[in-house]
């Protein structure tokens, strides 16, 4: 099972590619999708639409991981991420795979034990469950980590101990 | 001058087809988009966007007109229609037309000559600019000819009456 993580954003939107096969977990990429700021919303959607597509293409993931955000407590960020998380989720549509929503406070149990947990904790954890040399930057990746940690998670595994971790 | 304008929502997306010549506007088409209440948010965004390149497809418009909705008071109600805008601000992308966004306030008093109009005022005002045999329905198709009208009216054209109107 491949999943395509994704804590999406208009300025950076994080992601990673995380395999989880019986008693492993791989992970094969993360970085992060940068729109410029200078170019047009319409154009840093679409930009953001295409760099999700060559994700698709290139790691054929069965799932996408994404947080459920209605938890925004400011409507004009709530607007701009909807047209974010839109572009990503047609995306997913399109690659005729399933999306899986999490809620924040989920994400947050699932990896640190807490969910209220700092982006900070959340990152420290992500590094140590994965065995990274050290904390992904941004905090962007270390979130899109914890969501597809998060469905892999939910899905299979409910210790992490168990599992032996694999960076390629 | 021909202006895809459009009032969009996750369950009704109200568009219309304006063309505006020198001393003519013509409703070229209007109507729904609804995407299956029973379908994934995936697959129903993905349907708003293809529906949209439809009608890109089918007009060539040169334009499309939205409104800014920044002003959403309720985060979850922004973040749903967000996700509903960013599919339609993609397709306007992809197919290289410049996008305006207009605040509700200035649609309205470029319709209605009131900034605080209600939705059934715009309905009333939109049918007689057009010369309409009636009010269009449901009122999400008036909302989006209202901000193509605002938008025609805008760049050239401040006196409505001044204006033939051709219903095709």
């Amino acid at each position: 099972m491949k999943v395509l993580s994704i804590d999406p954003g208009i300025g950076i939107t994080g992601f990673s590619i995380i395999e989880s096969n019986r008693a492993l977990i791989t992970l094969k990429a993360y970085g992060t999708i940068r729109p410029k700021s200078k170019d047009s919303l319409p154009i840093r959607l679409n930009y953001l639409y295409k760099e999700v597509n060559k994700l698709l293409d290139q790691f054929s993931p069965q799932v996408l991981a994404i947080e459920d955000t209605f938890y925004s407590n400011n409507a004009k960020s709530a607007m701009v991420l909807g047209q974010a998380r839109g572009s990503i989720l047609i995306a997913a549509a399109q690659a005729s795979i399933t999306v899986h929503e999490f809620a924040p406070r989920k994400v947050k149990m699932s990896v640190c034990g807490n969910g209220a947990a700092s982006k900070e904790q959340v990152s420290y954890m992500v590094t140590k469950i994965l065995k990274l040399k050290e904390p992904p930057r941004p905090l962007d990746v270390s979130d899109a980590m914890a969501v597809g940690l998060c469905y892999i998670n939910q899905n299979r595994y409910h210790d992490w101990s168990n599992k032996r971790i694999n960076n390629t």
